[in-house]
């Protein structure tokens, strides 16, 4: 037997909280995933787990059946951790510690990623397209931490420093003047404060993020590269973040010298790449690079950003091998786009003529999301997230279609009933009818656009590292460097 | 000559202040958008405007030309008021009096609306699809308060309360049983109070909003149904909201009932149903609802939500040929879905299998509201805002498409160029081509979904006011309701 | 209980003959339509239909049922006639007449139209797109006699002689120097008779058509006009057509000249315009065309070309209800395109970007033709044909489409299967999965063209009758002409 | 300089003969084309061609330029050959021999296939979808005797014998009863017979050809399934075919086979694979399947029908590094589908859903093909024609494309203008400014259906030779077995 789960309201211990019941599954998971489930209710019953769950309760069954243990939102079973860096304070409980990231993904729990915040600020009107820089994080911290509150809240366990491409040398690139304006060490120390202090309202940990650099496409050496790296690291253990990501490289080569100035920091590295099966822009196949990120450092190792859920976890498939085949071990990670990019060449959805202001017919829904959770976790992917499209809903799919392995959900659930069933509260009766699994996973959604088509050809100029035209440039673009490059394009 | 306008910083009176610059346009505007635009900029040149204009100064023109006055964010050109509600206060400048929205229509101002809340703020984790309730005001109002930030910041200078669906029949409908945890009074309270605190920080006024009731789907009376409005309106104006809006109806018997009730305040009240070309439920075409509207008191009628951008302009232009034949004025209002719906019937896109979780590949792009925008100005419509899908950004798309006649951008297109421009800064040569309005206004967006359709057969079950299927009832639907209502419906 | 009927060979008199068998109807049709197959069958039981019939036999029931009474390809009911025109020899039977069109359709009988000529010769090497004259009668007539051939096979009771566009003045219109070189009266004498050679060979009547000028296009007053039909009725008077149609006329006032032209010979005229639901090309509505060509002698009138079956059934809908209004009483006609056309505007398919070279993806189905076959019969119409597209296998999907109703199959369904059922015998197990109504009714064919939109924007330039650009030319379009016209376009 | 040609009269010679006409490319062609259009016309003055030529002369050329001498359609350059199979009679000219297919191919001609029959022939009724076998040949020679004149007619050099799937095991299967009622001999004999009548009307050596067989999928031996390949190739022999192709073998093994027993003939074998990429029904890649059917004796290699031409030529292409690994040799050669399928699978068009009776719009254009013939010329190949979809049409396309190659165009084309340009004769401005090579090049053609998808997933049975289904069965497949399979199957 299997379960889904719903909110309802229980009083435990004097205490009215907000918990969730468990019904019988209408479409029956297999046998580890019941099993799964089980293992969760059984050492949470209310004897067996000590003090070290906060909420608890006997849940109501729908009909009559033997009442179930339940476990809460905000939390997965822990053990007791040496030297616990953060604790958890949930409403009428004593804090608990959180845990690091490998002691979790090294019990087997999963680990929700956090969405992407470049994409979801520029439509908040607080990033520009184009640089993509986070300086919001000085200018407008409210708008940063309140989308930090909305991925905690859809189940996150990481809070990813909003660092994305605050790098000095990014920070005043092309007209960019951030650096100067507000300076590059203001913009990520403000990053590092706003996701503790998000994080210290729930269960999650806080991940300092560096990304590539304008100095490597420019050929700058290894040495100066990795200063890069080095100042914003600086930063990352003054505020003392829980671990680290190098994410969003094309090239392998870059992204061993970020693991490598990360991994001297003594804390847990995630390395992440932005690449489809075809590999690194210098064609280093996804195996080798999954390889030598884990012999540069890397305890979790992955694909962010460029393509879809689907083609990424095709590529961290091919990851998974590569290890296998090298006998190295790390966990996996995958924190896809949400659009679709099923044309997309190797460079990814930057290629794609709708990149950046016209993905809207592309974005995934929410069903597209549970699809691609439910496939990460078969794939043996335990870091599961998301990157650019990725709002707050999207991740909170991710933690409602693992809700039976992972035995709770998100809080955002309470305004959100599994597979559309809150639709049974809807005025119109053939809404209501929607309110179903069968419903919501056959749909094929219309895009309403009978004048467009259904894929795009990538722009395709194939330049990477080294090319003229890469070249970091403080200086805005000119008009006549603008001039040149309308006349290469034909659209 | 015309211009477009892109931010920059200058010093006015030894104050650092960012405005915007004024280009010559690439496109050339026709005669008398580029009469607006000079009108604008004549009213306010520092001599000629007296004191009223807080913000002012000489630009520097980008190719040696003569200087333009300049128009900043934040504000439209005004006149002083007898009465003035509220004032506005901008960094470096004494307050001045926000203008009430009919002086705005009546001096021919563009008025920008807001965006729709349930739908962004289901994303985000605080509103349930199904009852679509705005109890969030009371549980979560820091994300309710930043989201009216994001539209001030858009350009909106109508911040509506978030009141839609919080009459009392409704917040008790079906199982969703908010009125009792919350009460229909707290709701609507927290609502007004952080819409008046947003407003204050801009240059915007707030409108209290009623919508259509259970009350009148289930036959109550007259007398019953206008109560049910009336206890919304006595918040209204012990919060002293500065308009209201009736909003949201399918039958225009009903929007006449409640704008008879917000007359009884005496402030100007709008008026929008969610109609088609077709009209209202039972078959009244557009231009004699509005003609009612405007006999039971309306000063501004128009239609919101249900259809797209262009279908609403149609009804609208209905409505205006309606009033017109009637010898009858009122100021034109348009709020539209963000989502492409050709293929919508008589009720528009709740009908579509897509709705309310699958909608994402029909979602509009910022072109598409530049394009709405644009057709709206040249149609007689001042008062131009969205419904459900409409996120922040697509609301500075219509300040954006709309600067050369107001003379300024809104504060948010800090953090956008117009049309793409802020491309410029990419990283990746190709897509610093797509800096500019001839590539973005004639992209042809894909929906990367080949196995998807891109329209589709709306539900059409045919039944509205009266129907058992719609009446009110405040227990949740039970399962044998459901399972009744699964078999009616194919897919 | 209702039938389909598949072919069969019996042993009649003696005689081996091909027949078609009466099967169960898996989808039963309702109670009208069953009768009328009872009827059908009742009057022509071997003692009950004096010696009209040559074919007639008792048939083998598949599982041993009562034997029911059979009609044979070729024939319908009929009763003898005064002065019959034309005799038809089926095998081992004497002569017996064929009726004429009015005896039919006044008899409530189904007349099957042909397809498109100029479009299938197009393919088939012998028809030049952009003049489209039939002057293949001449050069090419075995071909021409082939198609006649097929679409007979395929069920059609009427041949059309193959004289579209065969008016003089069209003949030696831009460059096309026809007349000049092969002389209009032969092409027309060669249509009439290739189309009674073929008609002789089966179950049909041979109609003489005409169609708009050029000379109306130019100006050319009613006597001209006139005198132009004129010609080409004198030579179907010579060849002695068993009726006369005028068709493809997009302005009612040229129509209106042609069939009281046509009237002058005496025999029957139908007429159908190229117009949709918003009329022909000054304006008139449909409703108003039908009576206008009623009232000038037609006995038939419709719509032919221009529009898909749906678009092309609304119009005659509109016919329909303009001669009830008018209390006029006229056979109805359809003879739509078999393109898929929901993109087209006033003037049809011609402004389609895909005319005529790209419009391969509009292609119907066999399947769109049974549903527009039904329609049509529930609308009404009893002469249901198709124009440009309709190849013999169209033709063959209405005829089966109507078996039950006319109580016999077409010659061509010998190779068909009704509804797939002869993909029974294909080797691959999936592919006989395929043999079933229900699989082809519901498909929804995709395009295999991701790149391509499914609709179309059609040129709309807006000239009609009068328009120098449409004016008469005999010599070929000039470089100087063509370049002005391309800069016209854009695309 | 390059040209292209357009159809013209002139007088040879006391000869009104039709010919055509040279006129520069408006886009110029590389120098090698360029190069091969001299070579052609140099080779082909009056004075160099000796007496072989039957028609030749002058043409006028467009704008006063120097005349250009001309070659006519129906012949490139030939040399005399030892002991001619068969002579060609042009009008008014001596006989001259018609090249063997090797001579050609070897003196680096382009060979020009024919199309698809069954397809072509279901549709104008005289071939059932399922069984798919030629009996017409003897039904209804007329039919198959028409199709073959427009194929000579369109440009083919090859006229293929009506015989796919005329071998005796397979007239037999499941129900088709044809080698009972008219026996397997006389079906090949008539194939026979008409494609030679045809062929000897024009420039076109005649193929006897043979295709995969139930006996083989059915597990019987070597020795029998070459048996059923012999009957065939007796009659082949007898009527003194020009050559021989094994084509639509989805197993290499099968295939071998098959080349074997012809090429016991002593005349040239070609041999056709229906693969993909991915290679053989057993996964032998297509590189080793050339391999083996050249270590076997076919002269000529390649592909045919179940893919699009894009996957077609992609095939070939590694069939052609396959060979070149091997260091041998094979002209090449290409039949691909007139259908688009970017979504097939291994199997090819079987497996989409819309086969056979949905595939409308998938349907290729002329400009398609331009771009296919152009493609396979470019790789080259110069065996060019079409398999199941390709009309008259299509092939007239290939031989228009490569006219300037050629020299000459097909017969055909003097009812075709190259690329649109006949549309300068239509009535229409609009139309008329689409008589050019940009407009249909860059055309993206719409479906005219909202409601469709643009690609399919294909049915993946999975089942290949030796499979229960697949086994050859001589009686009707049985209610019975049709319930299982339907139930096998979701749509």
């Amino acid at each position: 037997m299997a379960y889904y789960i719903d909110t309802m309201t229980v009083h435990v211990q004097q205490l009215k909280v907000r918990i969730h019941q468990v019904h019988p599954l209408q479409t029956p998971l297999d046998a580890t995933k019941c099993h799964c489930v089980r293992a969760h209710l059984t050492q949470n019953t209310p004897g067996s787990s000590s003090a070290r769950r906060p909420l608890h309760g006997q849940v109501r069954s729908p009909a009559g059946e033997v009442p179930q243990p339940h476990i809460p939102p905000h939390g997965g079973a822990r053990r007791p951790r040496a030297a616990p860096a953060t604790w958890v304070r949930l409403p009428g409980a004593a804090p608990v510690p959180v845990q690091g990231i490998l002691e979790r993904l090294d019990a087997g729990e999963i680990v929700i990623g956090d969405g992407g915040f470049v994409f979801a600020l520029e439509k908040r009107g607080y990033v520009k397209a184009g640089p993509w820089t986070p300086e919001a994080t000085v200018e407008h911290p409210e708008a940063v931490r309140q989308l930090h509150r909305e991925f905690l809240r859809a189940g996150s366990n990481v809070l990813q420093t909003f660092t994305f491409y605050a790098s000095e040398d990014k920070l005043e690139n092309r007209g960019n003047y951030v650096a100067e304006k507000i300076t590059c060490q203001k913009v990520n120390e403000a990053a590092c404060d706003i996701a503790r202090e998000v994080a210290s309202e729930g269960d999650a940990v806080v991940a300092g993020g560096v990304s590539q650099t304008p100095s490597y496409l420019s050929c700058k050496d290894k040495a100066e590269v990795k200063a890069v790296f080095r100042k914003q690291l600086d930063i990352f253990m003054k505020k003392n973040v829980d671990f680290l990501i190098a994410e969003y490289f094309e090239h392998v080569e870059e992204a061993v010298w970020a693991v490598e100035v990360l991994k001297e920091s003594g804390k847990p590295v995630a390395a992440t790449m932005c690449i489809g099966p075809e590999g690194d822009m210098h064609g280093v196949p996804p195996g080798q690079c999954a390889v030598q990120l884990v012999k540069a450092g890397a305890s979790i190792v992955g694909v962010n950003c460029h393509f879809d859920p689907d083609t990424v976890l095709e590529t961290v498939k091919l990851m998974k091998e590569g290890l296998q085949a090298a006998k190295l071990k790390a966990h996996l990670m995958s924190q896809p786009l949400a659009f679709h990019t099923p044309d997309c060449g190797k460079q990814g959805f930057i290629d794609l003529p709708e990149f950046p202001f016209g993905l809207e017919p592309r974005i995934i829904t929410r069903w597209d999301v549970q699809k691609y959770a439910r496939k990460a976790y078969d794939l043996g992917i335990r870091y599961i997230g998301g990157c650019c499209g990725f709002e707050p809903y999207h991740i909170r799919a991710i933690a409602e279609e693992l809700a039976p392995e992972r035995g709770f959900l998100p809080e955002a659930s309470e305004k959100h009933g599994s597979w559309g069933n809150s639709l049974s509260m809807h005025t119109k009766p053939w809404v209501r009818a929607r309110a179903r699994k069968e419903y919501w996973e056959n749909l094929k959604p219309a895009s309403g656009r009978p004048y467009c088509p259904s894929m795009s050809k990538p722009d395709g100029w194939g330049v990477t590292k080294g090319a003229r035209e890469l070249m970091q440039q403080k200086e805005a673009t000119t008009e006549q460097q603008l001039k040149e490059l309308f006349q290469k394009q034909k659209f």
